[in-house]
């Protein structure tokens, strides 16, 4: 990669981004059971260079019923991402394959050696997504009394990816001899126990995996609150945001690497590359054909239950045809913002509660396009020239369908333009991403903790 | 497979069963980082028609130093087995997918999403290995103070296995209707929460995964002791086991089948598969030529210290050429069982300490056979049919060359003689095995519990 170039992950969810993409024609029927769906998939944005496949994750199915379940379901039952992807890692040569791990209900252990081992079976082509879980339904299925509160997630989870990262180093790169004559299998002076004493973890290591061929997997993150983009400025190599507009990205963009210096790093060993949701036509009546087509296949019961849960206001029993409403005093804060883009949003485009839940329902919250592939590079150019995007997160709303109309009408122009790579010229995740090999004992952060904790470049 | 063909497993780990084994010529000198390498041999096996690979696996790398650190780690240190088998699962079509998760340090529901996916992925060849984690050093990477007593983890093994059946279990079959036209996805009827409250877990449920290919991934274990029989006896589809003589083998065989109807179970409900540590050569003068070759890459400081951990007594300070030592008084039970074990071999051979150490260290306890593909399968058909093994988990002691050997040479004999299958006539392991897929609901034991928690066929 250059600088001149973005980057370009690819968002899997089984049937696709909208809500209503399993009923799309375009969608594949059994996609949440179909493994063969996934090959596909990965291969064809394999054949589109991207940079990198990714899926969300959640730890509860549970449902409250009614049409938003049966919506919600087709997102969140299927393959274990991490189980997914490493499938994946066998039948493809150079996509990145990063998914999503909880901090809040999974061990660091587990964690390093899930990633650790991803990155050896795919040659170099992990990442994860650290992400402190926001469902509180995952607290019963993991036997707590109560889902923990956000501050206590945040303080967890910037322990835990100390841990995990930590876990990482464990061995130097030319640790293991395998000198067959001598016996000498190993270098006991180039294994570094951890021996990590904190609030939440006494990790004592080392790891039992070697260190992977990126030297560690590469981490990515998502959170948009104050917590989330402090943690991103002192851990992440990566951050997917949902920024709906070229003024909020660049304001997140420029808030986000300016984080960084404070926490000892470069900015240019973050990418910020915010969600889109593309809809592209041969021409712009078939672009907006195929967005109608899909909005039409949205219950307007479910896009109301998704924006009120957005926002954290009940918006069923309204009007559809009235006004977004007026915010309450007192709302708090994390719904306040999102409340905000919506109202404004709503007053921008004259739109009424039903057509904003169905707007909502399609993208939510994040950047749309809908157009021809020139229109659709003209945004995705404008947004990558001037500060509000290192590469982009592409959301299709249907997938396969969505997937082969960006890969065959959407990449080719931004090749032509020169914004995006015409072949893989790296072979590990990193490599495609520009990002370094860091160096093994050095912490992404030097963060002050107790003493004897951080292990220092010697 | 008919009741008068045998189950094959193959039992992978880096290098080879043998400690010694990356010291081989016959081995891949990386192994423990190359997925090539387990791609080779999953091929292989695969081309033996075996029924399934498995592995072990270990929360810890921990060492206390020296010679015998420097073999464990050529065993311990490589690709976390749940990644590797999913891994392999895209790169294979007929073969089981087997490996080990503990029930000590993981959660059930984790666990249970783990391998229902793995199930997916794999078109229905996963299973489980449930162990309690017996190495107390996983403790000092899980934040716990002290590894938990025995008699409590297998209390936890068995209410966890209970969770991780009942969430296979939370969608019917044909849950998932996703008719396109009328939107509806699934079928709220025929979605089934857990609702388990029990000593150790409360886990809500449903599943985020639907029901796999096989109904459920099949239960395998390897305890030995009381609890691991009974526990066995109660919940397991198959059975590990390290069984040195057809004596031993007909008492645990018999043991374990004799508990299974008090458990409300059919004895063929579970097929038991002895260790077998097999070298065979055209001749038996290359046979034994093979086997002492691999003995002599055995430092006997490894054997000696390997040998003391098993049995639970320090043998390293004593004389090599003098006899194994008296057992003493009050020997805890499970180690006084090995020792005796060993006690008797020592004894009916006439072998000194150095010797005993070297063999034990070579099958580590297991059936060991050296000879001609005639004589190997003389010895297997002898267990087979005399009530001893419904099958045998091969235990190569050098990887990949001991797999050939075994394929080309010891598998053709079984296939000739009618032992084995001459090719692959079922798509997932239960098929291979001849087990049945689970009734959805029905628990493997109606164990007496709190009231409503043991759902009952309805």
């Amino acid at each position: 990669m250059t600088a001149s170039q973005m980057s370009l992950g690819l968002f899997i969810r089984p049937a696709g981004f909208s809500v209503a993409a399993w009923r799309h024609p375009g969608s594949q029927p059994d996609a949440n059971v179909n493994f063969g769906h996934f090959v596909d998939l990965a291969r064809t944005a394999e054949r589109g260079c991207f940079d990198m496949l990714f899926s969300a994750d959640g730890l509860s199915a549970e449902t409250v019923g009614g049409r938003s379940s049966m919506h919600r379901m087709s997102h969140v039952v299927w393959i274990e991402p991490a189980t997914l992807l490493a499938a994946l890692a066998a039948v493809t040569t150079h996509i990145g394959l990063v998914c999503t791990a909880s901090t809040t209900y999974e061990e660091p252990y587990s964690i390093a050696r899930r990633f650790a081992s991803l990155d050896l079976v795919s040659g170099g082509r992990a990442g994860w997504n650290l992400v402190t879980t926001a469902n509180p339904a995952a607290a019963r299925n993991y036997s707590l009394d109560a889902h923990p509160p956000k501050a206590d997630r945040y303080r967890r989870a910037r322990e835990f990816v100390d841990v995990v990262v930590g876990l990482w180093d464990s061995w130097d790169d030319d640790a293991f001899v395998r000198d067959q004559a001598s016996g000498v299998f190993f270098d006991p002076a180039k294994m570094h126990a951890l021996g990590h004493a904190g609030e939440h973890f006494r990790v004592e290591g080392p790891l039992n995996v070697a260190r992977s061929p990126q030297g560690r997997p590469v981490v990515v993150q998502a959170g948009a609150s104050e917590a989330g983009r402090q943690l991103a400025a002192e851990t992440a190599e990566v951050v997917f945001c949902a920024t709906p507009t070229i003024e909020e990205a660049r304001a997140f963009y420029a808030d986000v690497k300016r984080r960084m210096p404070a926490a000892g790093r470069e900015p240019d060993e973050l990418k910020i590359m915010p969600g889109i949701f593309v809809t592209v036509g041969r021409t712009e009546e078939e672009a907006h054909q195929k967005r109608a087509l899909l909005q039409d296949l949205i219950h307007p019961a479910v896009g109301l239950g998704l924006l009120s849960k957005h926002v954290g206001l009940d918006l069923t029993e309204l009007d559809p045809d009235g006004p977004f409403p007026e915010l309450p005093q007192g709302h708090d804060k994390i719904h306040l913002y999102r409340a905000q883009v919506v109202s404004d949003l709503a007053k921008r485009e004259g739109l009424n509660l039903g057509r904003l839940a169905i707007l909502f329902a399609d993208g939510r919250g994040h950047f749309e396009v809908c157009g021809t592939p020139a229109q659709v590079v003209d945004a995705m150019e404008a947004w990558f020239t001037t500060g509000a995007a290192d590469g982009f997160n592409i959301l299709p709303p249907v997938l396969p369908a969505s997937l082969d109309d960006f890969v065959d009408l959407v990449v080719p122009e931004l090749q032509r333009r020169g914004l995006f790579r015409e072949r893989y010229e790296e072979a590990t995740l990193r490599g495609h991403l520009g990002l370094s090999v860091p160096k093994r004992g050095v912490r992404p952060i030097p963060r002050p903790g107790p003493a004897g904790q951080a292990e220092q470049p010697g």
